[in-house]
This record gives structure tokens, C-alpha cells and sequence, in this order.
């Protein structure tokens, strides 16, 4: 697959390295071509970099790490992202004493807004950088969620891959619209891992309990609980 | 511990028996003392039954179930609940497809400023009924988060501990302003049972992965992703 990476920052360098080793090829974007070029040079494993220009055009599934920044102020023509994947992994900044707004509109929906004929997916903001570290062993021991919501179920689907192959259980969160609670997700983590102190290995997990437990005990249900 | 239920209904009454399992006191509360009664004599265990306001004036810590319904309304005289601990377990309705709105004030504070002498905690709300068939053993190998949020940090302390001795990993959620946060989990979980029919033993767990694989894999920090 190819994939794009908007914003070469460290989320954006971790998922780009990591998609490499997987076999896909990567396009690490900047504001600053040589920037991205030295990204590329520095990860190898045959990635390529330049402008974020260049990354969009290149793509098909694009890692959007510019948070608040919209298609239509980065890229000198957001047609370029019409049918392309999109993943936002961005969080709203904390604010003091994790007060954290309500959440009316997701950072996801407003990406959207902008580029309506894109097919954008919220991932991947709800854990810490330092777990791609960990990526993809011994990660996939853990079991640690991506959360992945979007109003395309292939695109959907596509990314929930992404996750699979480096070591995530992704979790299928729904429509777009979703991305409001996933935020909240990322919104509480951050508080649990700084604001509580568990730091940046503080990850959140989906679980289904095993059907056979639910079996064996499925007496006490009519028994003794209601 | 003397704990007070008000509402006996399904949530109610599954905690209600797990404590009292666990050698705690047990009076379940209800708006009809007879419908009271009938379930302390069901359940056993030395419970006793009655109206609510009896079991707010017996308890030191009262399981909140009545929904948005506030003390004022609910009992004859809500100064009883003074410097007691109420723990909050309740959850918004689930709107049409899941449209969750922004949760600008939590049920949790809302509770809180109708008793604001009561010790207010958030907690049992990121869990179906069904996961209490479980309870303590096997839950305690599956390490159930229960989020637990409060400004008195004596009184997380206690709630967390009633968590711990049911077979749940308590997570401290610091002050009840974050209760906004844990009912968002809330409403996040809700949508993953049923409208991404994953059923009512998805849970929620907050993991910290291991310090050794971190410390294994620490070289790649430096090396590879940065």
C-alpha cells in the first residue's frame, strides 16, 4: 500500500517506520522538503520523502498528523485527497488541570468537513508514542486497542489492517461521527497518564470475556444475582 | 462496611449481594419498603430491606441507581446522606444510533451539587449487568477496569477498595470533574455492545505495559523510530 504521512513529527516518523517494515511503501511529507528527505534517508528501508504536496499526491492512505491544520491551509490543491484514506490521529491540546471541553465537533469531522470527498477514519490517538516502541512484538501480547471510526466501511476496514500488522487489536468504533467519543478516549488517557501519573504505557483495551466463562457461570445469573 | 442501595433494581441488587458475599452490611433501598424487603429476603446473605430513606440513614456508603433522580426528590429529608459517600453508576440514555450529545455536565456532578456535603464518587458505569455473573472469580483474571472519580480522596480510596474485593481492577480517576470522561467511557462502551454488537461482556481495561519489555526494547527508542 502506499501510504503518506502529513507532518513528519515523531507520531508520524513511528507509524511511517513501522508501516515500512511491513512491506508497504512510505512517503514521509513535510512542511520543509529536506526535512522529509532526511526523515527518509534516516528511516531507509526504501522510503521516500519531500513536501506534503508530494506525500498527498503519492498516497493512498494518508496519516494526517496536523493537528487543526486543515487540507485547505497545508496543500496547494486538497482535490489531490478526493478518494484517499485519510487517518486523523489527533487529540485536542490538554488543557490545564485536564479540564478538557466538551467535545461538539471531533478534530476527525472537521478534517472531513474539509475535504468531503476524502474518506477520512479516526486511529491511533489513544496511546502515547513510547508504545510504538513495542511495536509490533512484543505489542500484539497486549492487546491494546486502536480505535477506528469512519463513515466508510472499506476505508474502515483498510485501516483496522494498518493496525492489525503492527501489533494492534483494532477495535470497530462506527461512523465518523464516533470520533467524538474515541476523542473522549484519547482526552481520558492523557489524563490517566500524566494526571495520574501511570505514564506514557497507559494504554486502554476493548475485551469481549470468553463465551465459556459466561457459560459456566451462567446459573448464578437466574440464581442468586436478579 | 455499612452499604446502602438505593434503587434495587438489577444493578443494584448484583452489587448489593457482592458485597454482602464479601461480609458487608447490605440494606436495599426502594421506593416501596415491601419491594425492598422482598429483596433482601431473596438475596439472604443477613441483608435487610426497606424504603430508600432508610437505607440512606443506615449506610455510610450509598449505591446511587436512580438515574437523574436527585435526593431532593427522592428522599424525605437529603441531609442524612451528609459526609457519606454515594457512589454514582449511572449512564445518560442511549440517544438514536448512538448520537451520544457532549457531555457539558456530568449525572455524577449534577448529583453532587443537589448533596454538596455527600462524598460523590463516579464509578460501575463502563460495565453491563451481565459482567457481574462473574464476580469475583473468574472477573479477577480479566482485569476490569472501574474508573473511579471523586474530589474526596478518601472516599475514591474506599470505592476502589469495594471494586478490588469484587474481583475488579479499580483505576483512580482523580476529581469528579473527570466523571465527564468516565460516563463518556460510558456511553463509548455502550455503543461498542450494541450498536457494534460486540454483546454485554465487552469490557474496558486500563493496561500499563510492562517496565521490563520497555526496558528490552528501550535501544530502538534511539535508534529507530526517531
Amino acid at each position: 500500500m502506499k501510504i503518506g504521512i502529513i507532518g513528519s513529527g515523531n507520531m508520524g516518523r513511528s507509524l511511517g517506520i513501522l508501516w515500512a517494515e511491513q512491506g508497504h511503501q512510505v512517503f514521509f511529507g513535510s512542511r520543509d522538503s529536506e526535512k522529509g528527505k532526511a526523515v527518509a534517508q534516516k528511516a531507509g528501508l526504501g522510503t521516500q520523502g519531500g513536501t506534503n504536496d508530494e506525500a498527498a499526491a503519492f498516497a493512498d492512505v494518508i496519516l494526517w498528523t496536523a493537528r487543526g491544520v486543515m487540507p485547505s491551509e497545508l496543500l496547494s490543491n486538497k482535490e489531490v485527497l478526493n478518494g484517499k484514506i485519510i487517518i486523523d490521529c489527533n487529540n485536542q491540546d490538554i488543557p490545564e488541570e485536564f479540564a478538557y471541553p466538551a467535545i461538539v465537533e471531533s478534530l476527525a469531522e472537521k478534517l472531513a468537513s474539509d475535504v468531503p470527498n476524502a474518506r477520512v477514519v479516526k486511529a491511533f490517538n489513544t496511546m502515547a508514542q513510547e508504545v510504538f516502541e513495542l511495536a509490533p512484538a512484543p505489542l500484539k501480547d497486549y492487546q491494546v486497542s486502536v480505535f477506528v471510526a469512519g463513515d466508510d466501511e472499506q476505508a474502515r476496514s483498510t485501516v483496522m489492517q494498518l493496525a492489525t500488522v503492527i501489533g494492534f487489536a483494532p477495535v470497530d468504533s462506527g461512523v465518523l461521527r464516533n470520533a467524538r467519543l474515541v476523542e473522549g478516549l484519547g482526552d481520558f488517557i492523557r489524563m490517566i497518564m500524566i494526571g495520574q501519573q501511570q505514564g506514557s504505557y497507559a494504554t486502554i483495551s476493548v475485551n469481549v470475556l470468553p463465551k465459556a466463562e459466561q457459560q459456566r457461570l451462567g446459573g448464578r445469573q437466574a440464581s442468586a444475582l436478579y
